[in-house]
């Protein structure tokens, strides 16, 4: 039976130390902020942005959230974004997805300048992963709190068999670069993959991003494996069910995380220890 | 018995394309150019840019060769670059490796123009690599020259089980990110890797990238698989050989790169015709 990755209680843990270092800042001068802006009335994204907004404030962190209507034009959020480039008291600047359809979304992420680019999603930032540059840059959140996880379970990566099923660029590709990065052998697996179990079979350590519920089940999974479930898929009774089939996962995995309780909470408090990393590298 | 993929016949076949561009281009009034930064005086590195440079002129690419002492200061070859990055009439900037220890290659690359980094080193080149974007940008020309030879010798890509021996920022690194792009399984392996032929044995194509002479043997290879060879050693008897031992491999795979006569003519091919590609690009 395999033990419980609890990203919840590893994500309270990261909370507390990255309140600390609001704290150190703030007595230094600097009130770390995030600004986050919405376009339209996507009903998830909204509540995405109010957790976001709610953890930040019970940390510490400066939150405003920038709400502009659904038929907003990309002239008028790349002004915004410039405005918040220039401000100074700003430290992390984030636009929520989904985009209206009129938003070229790639302009949108190449617009926010690479220090305040705290969802790492600028090619600069992008780059600087893939290149394993020695210098503070920020990465994509998800799969940042699944780093900060694994050391915190103390998973060895340098040499460990990685498996990566999704070639996401919020996911997929950032999390294949921080394993390469960690010294283990990387394998992304996608949806032109033939016979992807023969893959998933060999991996010390899986990593599923692909939006489809329960796609992978027990027999796809080395015995004591460490399987990360990137999944968040809401079933015909509104209930929350990962990318891994938990119930025949969990007896021949070695560490599992749940969903709910696992990645979720993790990519929240990255992004707010990121936020205040882009604070600290600012000074 | 596999097929030889002949990389000088078809660097050939792409210098006489690369030179019709130019003769188009400056019948539109452009004349790409190429400007190569060499510091101090390394043997290879000196031969590396001569060749660059007489293919260049064969081509019609202006062809411009700066030697620098080997004492230069990182502020100097700075300074020169910007020179560059702001002189219209060149398209593309190139600073040989190695590099005094004096510099910092990082900063170097950092330094020149994303629009003029003819190898494709700049972290904002590297992260539309590796996010797949769909805007024009250059590419480190030893995975594109691969890419090329690969869709030439019509080795199917999408589902193919590739596998990318070396995890440089050069080579391995862009060509698992060029072949994740065009929907390959993509495995990366390296020195921390256990039981290497274990995957290579696993691949459809195989490139090979880690300076370590006859480093995979015939027992290592998919029969009919394609065998991509990026080594360049040199023997005791100064005799030029790959990271690929030739001899039991030729028989297993299904097509391979000789050394030389395959990978390297294409580089530089790529080079030629990635300057062409930003003198383009700037219109």
């Amino acid at each position: 039976m395999a033990e419980l990755i609890d990203g919840k209680q590893l994500a309270k843990k990261i909370n507390e130390q990255t309140k600390a270092s609001v704290t150190v800042l703030k007595a230094r001068g600097i009130a770390p902020k995030l600004v986050v802006i919405i376009v339209g009335d996507d009903e998830a994204s909204e509540i995405y942005v109010r957790n976001k907004h709610r953890k930040a404030v019970q940390i510490g962190i400066i939150s405003e959230t920038k709400r502009l209507p659904e038929n907003t034009t990309q002239a008028e959020i790349l002004s915004l974004i410039d405005q918040y480039n220039q401000d100074e008291t700003v430290h992390g600047i984030m636009v929520q997805s989904p985009l209206p359809e009129q938003i070229d979304e790639a302009a949108i992420t190449r617009a926010i300048l690479p220090a305040k680019d705290v969802d790492g999603f600028n090619p600069e930032n992008v780059g600087k992963l893939y290149s394993d540059s020695d210098q503070n840059y920020p990465v994509s959140c998800t799969p940042k709190g699944i780093m900060t996880m694994l050391k915190a379970y103390q998973v060895k990566l340098a040499g460990a068999n990685a498996v990566i099923v999704g070639r996401s660029n919020i996911v997929g590709r950032p999390m294949a670069a921080l394993l390469l990065n960690a010294s283990a052998t990387v394998t992304v697996v996608h949806s032109h993959t033939k016979d992807m179990s023969a893959y998933t079979r060999d991996a010390d350590i899986l990593v599923v991003a692909t939006g489809i519920a329960n796609l992978i089940k027990g027999d796809a999974i080395k015995p004591g494996a460490t399987v990360i479930d990137v999944g968040m898929n809401r079933d015909a009774n509104g209930h929350l069910t990962g990318d891994v089939d938990f119930d025949s996962v969990q007896p021949v995995a070695g560490k599992i995380t749940p969903v709910p309780g696992g990645v979720g909470p993790m990519t929240i408090a990255t992004l707010m220890q990121q936020t205040v990393e882009l604070a600290k590298w600012s000074e």
